[in-house]
């Protein structure tokens, strides 16, 4: 028997992790801090990477991979990258029945190990540009984790660049921080902004970071991919340079990027309702389900009915079938619709007689009766309706909570209250920016692309001219 | 300038890591015995999961993800299991900027922590079978690496399987066993033996090894994929047990089963020749290569033609182009037989005239001339034909370097001079087995399924009755 998700507003936490749990999507390890990713949760993971692959492939980048141990020394080498990642490393000091001369630790992230290879491979401008991504599994020993959204290990890519210019590292950059916005809103139906993150909020060693920030259903941002202009900082740590046309030696321009297993949190933080997951169907493992309904006295009829049915479906969709004894069709719809199946196709003896079957939408609830012949292109056109209405659904659930604000003691209000976004007017002053954080829990997301253009009158904070619009949140 | 690959005549070892380094498969890594997959390499790697991983979901598997570090008291929860693996281990002992209460290390399979879950995944006999696979980084600290073939890290897919009886359990270790043959002679075009490992050869905690193994270019034996039928022995270490129809409790059955990057060690190792790599069409990652050949005075013309002519190709087959002005024909020529492209299509002026275009093949060198339309069909019957062909030679090789040995002189005499795979009658002693490892280096690779019926006479060592026929050779 399916269990009982806690509502949302009962305890939006145990919601989540309620869902996680109950729909087989993850599991906790017997290591502090890990997860187990099982089959139903891994499935999206394939979707995520096969649809991302693709986009990282027509942007002409190809995958390699690189050593999960980095030697210490390496991630010492540039000064803000190793203050950043030092306190979550993870350190192999034995190996092979002895202590090693120098420790190694597992990989948060590969910019060093990657670089210090890119020297062996970049000597001249016909070496660039240099477009590498790679799959790979990274550790970052976290002291509060939640499964999918942090863990100490989890699933990642990260493209790593090396280009001549510093104009091509930052079109880099932004070309892969669009691939992102596109891959989050028309495949997760994920609406996200876009935008810089301020100095305090960036990567350890970018000179800028970009982020895709989404809200969820608490009203909380969720960073779900970033895109880091590293200027030279690698290079020079590395000394890696190159000869360009005229002979002339430079350091080599660097980006990185990366989006993780997060994304499936993000994914079902924002969709989900109280019956269980609810997933877009163009990332769903699964999305129509055929569950017939019979007796006895009918069973051989009714599966042969639904059997025809599916063959109809199969190859054009990714469809599972329900014809199991022991469970009655009410139990079984509550367990697909806690699996979060886009939709549930039932065939029971009246619908066989009159040659029809019910189509009823993950999302809504809504029944659709449909004629046998009509039924692949009516699943087909339901999932793309089912698509578009999640992503204007969470479109209009940030629209509506969020918020222009000009004034201090509104903003603290803000979030006193039900929170969500505060767009308001900053000086650029970390000081602001850091009271904002120690009064309200809450941080700069993104400062907009447009937020200069947009920022009138004042900082909220402090009042001084300010030069960009921020918008502040709480955040995951 | 392509540099100068060592010929297989002068020294065999060089010769391979020449191609590997040379070709841009792989490079070696700052972290002695890791190794990073090149983005040539790498595509090698994604026709092999995108192959395997089809075939493992077409037999019924799912795809999961489990901790890459496990607590080291798990390790020893199996006798054999720790008593094999503890000498590669590579052990954290320190994260989050102190010392850990447990060490953890990072998995060089992952047996134990997948057993401590499927304790909790499995109660009943409606929890079976449960058909997990795992894609993923290992790690074993090895002494003496070679890349590809043997590295302290490498990537690989892990089946790991909980069945109701010993019977299914049998039968799945032999369906993925039968899986790994396939895959190597349809898409590696490696003819593979298949059978049992003798028990000294078996994966520690297994119960019986499966193997696949093939012959390399200087006749000696490469396992290319394993398949273990684990008894009871991890579901009694971690107390899995079930409860069947009638409300018995037992101790579920397991198999795991495994291959990796070294299985592009193996391909590259099988195929190649003193040009460089040499790669069966269906796994290559670049099926077709098009060089126009040109003038500055009929540069324009000819490039047109060549993309008129590479349109065609695209979309059916993998294909790059190499127009590059900045090296000579006979220069790209030799960089692309180096790079193990199986075929070469140059287009040049009188080419162009005749509306037609040239086809070399990578593995004979045989030029074909062909006219403009008849190209895409005759590629694909090429590219089918390079497959079988490269099959048959490396087939032609093995049954030319194996002998039928009934004598310990013989065995002997064999080893010292070329070597190659010797059948020979075994009792089934582990002392005779030792005897020739020690003595002459080979061991036993696989013990043939048929070699029950087809042994006759003595044990080759000490002429007591032979209960199976062995296959002897020196293996990587």
């Amino acid at each position: 028997m399916a269990k009982r998700i806690t509502p949302r507003s009962e305890n939006y936490s145990e919601w989540y992790i309620n869902i996680v749990v109950e729909a087989q999507l993850a599991d906790y390890s017997p290591v502090k801090g890990c997860m187990v990713i099982r089959p139903r949760g891994y499935a999206i993971w394939e979707r995520i990477q096969e649809t991302l692959d693709r986009m990282f492939k027509e942007t002409g980048h190809r995958n390699a991979y690189f050593p999960l141990l980095i030697p210490e020394s390496f991630i010492k080498k540039e000064a803000e990258h190793v203050e950043g990642f030092s306190p979550e490393l993870a350190v192999v000091t034995h190996a092979g029945g002895e202590e090693l001369e120098e420790p190694l630790v597992i990989r948060p992230t590969s910019e060093t190990i990657i670089w210090s290879m890119y020297k062996k491979w970049i000597q001249s401008y016909r070496d660039l540009p240099l477009l590498i991504n790679q799959w790979a599994n990274v550790l970052r020993w976290e002291k509060r984790t939640r499964l999918f959204l942090r863990t100490t290990e989890f699933l990642w890519q990260e493209g790593h660049t090396a280009h001549a210019t510093a104009e091509e590292a930052q079109e880099e950059t932004l070309r892969m921080l669009e691939v992102y916005r596109r891959f989050a809103e028309d495949y997760l139906a994920l609406p996200v902004l876009t935008g810089t993150k301020s100095q305090s909020e960036k990567f350890a060693g970018a000179v800028n970071t970009y982020a895709i920030e989404a809200m969820m259903q608490d009203r909380k941002a969720l960073q779900a991919g970033t895109s880091h202009n590293l200027g030279q900082n690698f290079a020079k740590a590395f000394d890696v340079t190159f000869q360009d046309k005229d002979g002339n030696l430079s350091h080599v321009w660097a980006t990185s990027w990366g989006a993780s297993t997060r994304l499936i949190g993000a994914v079902i933080m924002a969709h989900s309702d109280d019956k269980g997951l609810v997933l877009p169907p163009r990332i769903a493992p699964t999305q129509a389900v055929v569950i017939p309904i019979f007796k006895t006295a009918n069973r051989d009829q009714v599966l042969a009915y639904a059997e025809k049915l599916l063959n109809g479906l199969r190859g054009r969709f990714r469809v599972e079938y329900d014809p199991d004894d022991n469970n009655s069709p009410g139990w079984k719809f509550a367990q697909w619709e806690l699996l979060g199946v886009p939709i549930r196709i039932e065939t029971g003896p009246k619908d066989m007689e009159a040659g029809k079957a019910v189509l009823v939408r993950r999302d809504t609830g809504e029944k659709i009766s449909v004629a046998l012949p009509e039924l692949p292109d009516r699943v087909e056109a339901l999932l793309e309706e089912i698509q578009q209405s999640l992503y204007r659904r969470a479109l209009e659930f940030r629209r509506s909570n969020t918020a222009s604000i000009s004034s201090y003691g509104e903003l603290a209000a803000f979030f006193e209250a039900d929170g969500g976004f505060a767009e308001s007017g900053w000086c650029g002053d970390p000081a602001c920016e850091a009271r904002v954080k120690e009064e309200t829990k809450a941080t700069i997301r993104v400062l907009p692309f447009d937020g200069g253009e947009r920022a009138s009158g004042g900082c909220v904070v402090c009042g001084k001219p300010a030069t960009t619009l921020a918008v502040f949140a709480r955040s995951y």
